[in-house]
């Protein structure tokens, strides 16, 4: 079975790629047709923990991951919630609601969102996949709200899991093995809950032998089947 | 006091709003530069409570509201949630994981996604106007994601009320008046809750002197800085 075949509960294919990746944005404008297109973006590095955006702030930019890994979140008082992560050849903007920072050592190139739209118009055939790129991004924050509405914590670590199997999993002996570099604390941000809560629906996983965990970042879900079967 | 003085909490200029009337798109398309775009949309008429489209279906339309409201909800098993409701001029996409239904006598403009990307490469300056909407869109979700997370039902429900007087409130000497004609079950399905629940924290609000209600769509808040302090 390939590690796609489990992708079949709705909520599945969501959680929280809102990176575009898929579309090599990156290697798409390296096309002799787009020369010139990122001739004004400006390269800028952001040490591990840096705000890279706050909500509510007056420069609206367009930026596109070169290297790392940036966060983008939802804060109020004390708590976080997670909407994404962006790796290497996601596109974003900084002017929305969210919070912006990097969650590893990263390298972006950043553009005003004026120039940035000025440019799409020099290259409209752009404006297709910018448009595909926001109804991914839209296609996801509604997948968060089914989430949250719809889902409880278990269902929503479940739909996690299955998430990054399908993204990276490949199949072995012993069932479908993924890389997760992200850490418990990380996760919880991303599905909603406190670190001790996903922790422990974690645990109860591995112990009832859906999931095994080698080392800090590798998984093997053991049980495909049974544990999509969980969530329909 | 303007009503858009109380507009000051965070999550208060949101709640379910991804209409885009404000663009007034189709006062927008009637200009003579855009002559011809329209031209390949059908006009179709919906009976209220008929389904405009379903998630997963093929064809991916775009639409624009000319009459009546249309409710976008997403829904499991028995339960519903209503993200928005689209009125005249607002544009939307059938492409998406939600439920569409004429919650009014409606009529669309309906054209093909393919046929609208086409369209609006010969129009360039359109795609402004289109990632400004999408933008919004997302906004809007990023709102609701917030209020969902973050706040609690009652919270949910003033931000709710002070968008309403935010967007069509009158100050009169009673308070901001606004009309709203949702029942308070559509209320329940936009902000995630019970009909029963959503009722009982009206009326609680009702009984402390916050808000009036005259007549089955006229309300009025008659304390708003107070009533906005309540999710201060």
């Amino acid at each position: 079975m390939s590690p796609q075949k489990i992708a079949n509960s709705p909520t599945q294919t969501c959680m929280r790629k809102m990176g575009m990746s898929q579309h090599g944005i990156l290697e798409q404008l390296k096309q002799p047709k787009y020369e010139g297109f990122l001739d004004d973006f400006r390269q800028q590095s952001f040490a591990k923990g840096q705000l890279i955006s706050l909500p509510g702030s007056a420069n609206n930019e367009v930026f596109i991951v070169l290297t790392g890994r940036t966060r983008v979140y939802l804060a109020y008082e004390e708590r976080e919630f997670t909407l994404c992560y962006l790796e290497e050849g996601d596109i974003f903007a900084t002017h929305t609601r969210a919070f912006v920072e990097a969650a590893k050592d990263s390298s972006l190139l950043l553009v005003s969102a004026r120039e940035f739209g000025q440019k799409v118009l020099q290259f409209p055939e752009l404006s297709f996949l910018m448009t595909d790129i926001l109804g991914e991004v839209l296609s996801s924050t509604l997948d968060i709200i089914d989430g949250l509405i719809f889902h409880d914590v278990r269902h929503r670590l479940i739909d996690f899991i299955l998430a990054q199997a399908n993204e990276n999993g490949q199949q072995t002996d012993q069932g479908i093995q993924f890389h997760c570099d992200l850490s418990i604390e990380d996760i919880s941000m991303l599905i909603g809950t406190s670190r001790q809560t996903a922790s422990s629906l974690l645990n109860n996983l591995i112990r009832d032998g859906y999931v095994a965990r080698e080392g800090r970042s590798r998984y093997t879900i053991t049980q495909p089947e049974q544990l999509a079967a969980l969530v329909e």
